[in-house]
């Protein structure tokens, strides 16, 4: 996606670790025009799938999900990362390693909202080596869910996460693929 | 705003210790047609009032934070709980006690993102003793920037943390006040 690329030419910047800094329209101050680009984006790819469940991570996650929901007119469940009196009773849960936080968290949504009748489309802003994804489509397994797919903002091809499960038969759908950055600013994306 | 009592009145329920459920829609599964509701009414609450920027806090008030921000055309920051790689440089923090999980801990907004200039509208999906409301007004003071207001979902009103932000000048604006509740399902709004 032209415009999502820009954005991170632009306003995006290269840590050492393979961090990509960009909490200036992303992840932290949020674009919301943006964000309503690449919600149609991801209408447009997904939108003849017959989603009836748009399912996210908390935190960074749900800002792009909940405007992408609008398109396909469906709820957006967010995944918990920790107990609290708000989530009681029966829940689906997988543990996942945090890139950024490098500390592992379970992952955790009701098994009120997510079945076997749904079609599940996943939405995050970053997919790296794809723990948190590989949790998302893990508790889906655990509701009898269908995944339709991922839809991602911005992934990291070059830690191997999408295309690992690329190879798994996961559709993943990612609005700008990086293939290689450096901390000079070089961003090589690959080729739509 | 009778669309949200009506949503509260149908799918909440009450449990022990003051807490109100409101998950099904609200918290964890996220109606996104209601939140279109509520963004266009914080839109006509504070339409008129010059906001530049919305400020929320992670996690369940980044949704509907993100959909009233396309009323206003304004980008959304959401304070981060905790430390994670995405946040380094010049920080706002506050130290804040959760009343759902019972501990401390800080919300920390980049100086990058939040001035002297911004005229700042608040939106969180509940305000109960205002603990997390406090924490974000208080950023914005150390930030120089106006508090135009926020734009609540739902008020306890009986723990009484909106009306003390009132009698303080803040302007509080809450689609749904509850002024008592029971875990006999019984709950009472005030009157708009």
């Amino acid at each position: 996606m032209q415009l999502l690329k820009e954005y991170i030419k632009k306003y995006g910047s290269v840590r050492e670790g393979n961090v990509l800094k960009v909490d200036s329209f992303l992840n932290h101050c949020m674009d919301i025009r943006l964000f309503c680009e690449m919600g149609k984006e991801f209408f447009r790819l997904f939108g003849d799938d017959n989603i009836t469940k748009i399912l996210t991570v908390e935190a960074s996650g749900i800002g792009i999900a909940c405007i992408a929901a609008q398109y396909f007119d469906v709820p957006v469940i967010f995944a918990k990362k920790s107990e609290s009196k708000n989530l009681d009773g029966e829940i689906y849960s997988c543990a996942v390693r945090s890139f950024t936080k490098n500390r592992v968290y379970d992952i955790r949504v009701s098994k009120k909202y997510l079945n076997e009748g749904d079609r599940v489309l996943i939405i995050d802003d970053m997919l790296a080596v794809g723990n948190a994804l590989c949790g998302l489509i893990d508790i889906c397994g655990q509701a009898g869910a269908a995944v339709a797919g991922a839809g991602i903002a911005i992934e990291k091809g070059f830690q191997g996460g999408g295309d690992a499960l690329r190879r798994k038969g996961v559709r993943v759908e990612s609005l700008a693929v990086i293939d290689s950055m450096d901390t000079d600013g070089t961003i090589v994306f690959r080729e739509d």
